[in-house]
């Protein structure tokens, strides 16, 4: 920091985000320097494409292809890392690190990926690493972990963290429509990407859920300590047997820990109407958090988007610069070292709704029932209905009892195995 | 702070909140050690009457009724300050900061009314002042709009802060009681004090909005800028009136800022079914944010209670123990010196329900709607019904589009004094 020019930033990356972040910095100034005490100088921007048209228009003498100009540029004293991607964003923020600049990010798969390892590598090189926005965009949530709820024994976070899927299951359930077609919609509105397997796969929600578990339970969870199901195989008919059942559908993404042992997982769920997360609709995020002193707790908010993710890259930005002016080193980040052993979902207990279609004739749903019961499952509830008289089958929902997620994969293998059970339709978990 | 007992903590209060945060400090003491990375001692406690039983057993050795033995103890680091009321709490934080002690507050009462002062005498005496545990119990929301939020000019507040008196308009929408029942049954389970005065007629929730308003908008907003009404007025049909609308009716705590002004008010207010605030039920708290980056947020929780106050009073401690422990001096409070003028309650505008009994007679909403009209008051729809036969009476409602608070306060007075206008029932503001 000199004394002249305040504190000075290096971008990397100007899409959608790094528009935002440019604009808040230069237009916003004012607010932002009465904040710090000092201004933020932005002072360079590294691009892929110096001549490429954008929404924000930035100094052209600012923009560079060369992340060595960010990096080797001693007046910066803090690198903002929104260009996403993995490889190359890890390897200029390490880079950053080691030459003794602040780093703040948005990137939730380099941070669940390495989180820890760039972590240590700040501790040593005495900077800070932050990165509110990588999980819930302008929702306060990492920085609550790492603060307001620190006194708290965390015993589960429930989370809808990717607003493309939850866009498309609100429109599912609100006008009957399919995966396709809502996707297709999704699209054209710019809410899910050309490709969007990241999102609909949950890939995107298994990445944020990494870095939350790892918060919550002070150990580190990996994307691949993580089961993932998307929302690809949801049909219109399983949100009206959810809403019949008093139910939402929702992609969530649950930690929990019991007994000192972790679970971690993100599939669609059915929520009761009655909780507030049944309730969170379109683009929109919420991460419910339950601790032993603070009951259940929600954060909700627009989970991504260019204004509400620079609101917390600010935040972050503002908190680094605050500390460079008053000569405060950053605070050590919090231990993740925790032994604690991640259970496979095999062993998960849950209840579940399962829907199928089976012949329709008497004594089908005896049968099905003893097949559940040999491996320990119980039925909570049946609903049989929309019986096809041409193809002379029916369909069936089964709502169970809590059962153990071996036995139930058991059982159905079993179960679709039965003559009378023409197709398995879909098996969701629920969770209340 | 000693090498060998690490930090020291004074505790003044030892009722519901203070019996959480002494059984916290020592049974949760491990998990607290390892976040802060050297122990918390508790060394006193301040308590009324040394012979009390309670719920929560604190050796006898540590109780005292002197709080001099806290103040002027060096050892005591931190002074956690949960004996509430105004004058005494006030003068010991005052006494506790001029002795170089860290405090850490949950007295809504005295920050908002003092605040200000104590945190000039802080930054002079260089100790840090928190208050999270002020606001919403539990829920994170003094330091998110400390760090996560500053990046953003906050434009509006819509807040539930405070349980009891939400607790009881639960139950007179959910089983069509009258507010003295609902009352005496919140007294009954101890949500509502014996004299309830403070929280029914929303004085505890301005208090509470003072707070939250000067950190929005970095100015100095007293209780007494803060226009108030309770819930006492509200009578079941309100509620069967609003359910009818498609609204449900809370005591609002908002905050608003346009073209440099700022408006502050507590009151029953009807709210629009579809926005979350409206299903926030029982005693939890919920804020709703709006800001220029971020758009809404909302912060959920449990807004009071031993145990989810306790999780915000350590958080503070566990940060200001942190800093202890690595030598940083604690930053600086926001400023809240940005001039701006107070709007009045009667300048305010926005949509309004009234409810009033009339004449059982031709042309009366014809007389009504004329004195609406002539104050420029629009009606957006009425209903009217219920005729009293025997009365000769009707009740009628009318929800109007926007209007200022004043020109409906004079169109009322008119109203009430036409002939065909036998009782006002009630005047209800509506938020969307």
């Amino acid at each position: 920091m000199s004394e002249r020019e305040g504190v000075g930033i290096g971008l990397m990356g100007l899409g959608v985000v790094g528009s935002g972040v440019a604009k808040a910095l230069t237009s916003g100034a004012d607010a932002i320097t009465q904040q710090v005490g000092c201004p933020l100088a932005l002072k360079a921007v590294l691009v892929r494409d110096l001549r490429k048209k954008r929404a924000y228009r930035v100094p052209r003498a600012l923009l560079t292809t060369d992340p060595q100009r960010l990096l080797r540029d001693p007046s910066i004293d803090i690198v903002i890392e929104v260009m996403g991607g993995e490889a190359d964003a890890f390897r200029y923020m390490q880079e950053a690190i080691q030459q003794g600049k602040h780093v703040v990010t948005a990137n939730k798969e380099v941070i669940a990926k390495h989180g820890l390892e760039l972590m240590r590598l700040a501790a040593q090189c005495k900077v800070d690493l932050r990165y509110e926005a990588s999980v819930g965009g302008g929702i306060p949530i990492v920085n609550p972990f790492r603060q307001d709820l620190l006194a708290n024994k965390i015993t589960a976070i429930h989370a809808i963290i990717n607003g493309t899927t939850n866009y498309i299951v609100t429109r599912m359930a609100a006008e009957d429509m399919d995966f396709a077609t809502a996707l297709r919609q999704a699209q054209e509105l710019g809410y899910a990407e050309p490709n969007p397997a990241n999102d609909v796969e949950g890939v995107d929600a298994a990445y944020k859920l990494a870095i939350l578990a790892t918060l919550a339970f002070h150990t580190q969870i990996r994307p691949e300590d993580i089961h993932c199901e998307g929302i690809s195989r949801l049909a219109p008919r399983d949100f009206r047997y959810a809403k019949e059942l008093g139910y939402a559908i929702k992609l969530l993404a649950i930690a929990k820990e019991q007994n000192g042992s972790v679970q971690a997982r993100v599939h669609p769920a059915f929520v009761p109407e009655h909780m507030l997360l049944a309730e969170v609709d379109g683009v929109f995020n919420a991460i419910q958090v339950q601790g032993d002193l603070i009951g259940r707790v929600i954060f909700y908010g627009q989970g991504a988007g260019s204004l509400p993710t620079s609101s917390a890259i600010l935040a972050d930005v503002i908190h680094i610069a605050q500390n460079i002016r008053l000569g405060i080193p950053p605070k050590p980040q919090p231990q993740f070292d925790a032994p604690k052993k991640i259970l496979p979902i095999s062993e998960i207990k849950t209840r579940y709704y399962m829907r199928m279609t089976i012949a329709d004739q008497p004594g089908v749903l005896a049968r099905i029932s003893r097949v559940l019961g040999d491996h320990s499952i119980s039925i909570a509830s049946v609903i049989q209905k929309e019986a096809d008289p041409s193809a002379q089958t029916a369909e069936i929902v089964i709502m169970t009892h809590p059962a153990q997620e071996a036995a139930v994969q058991k059982a159905l293998r079993k179960t679709v195995a039965l003559s009378v059970v023409r197709e398995m339709g879909n098996l969701i978990r629920v969770e209340d």
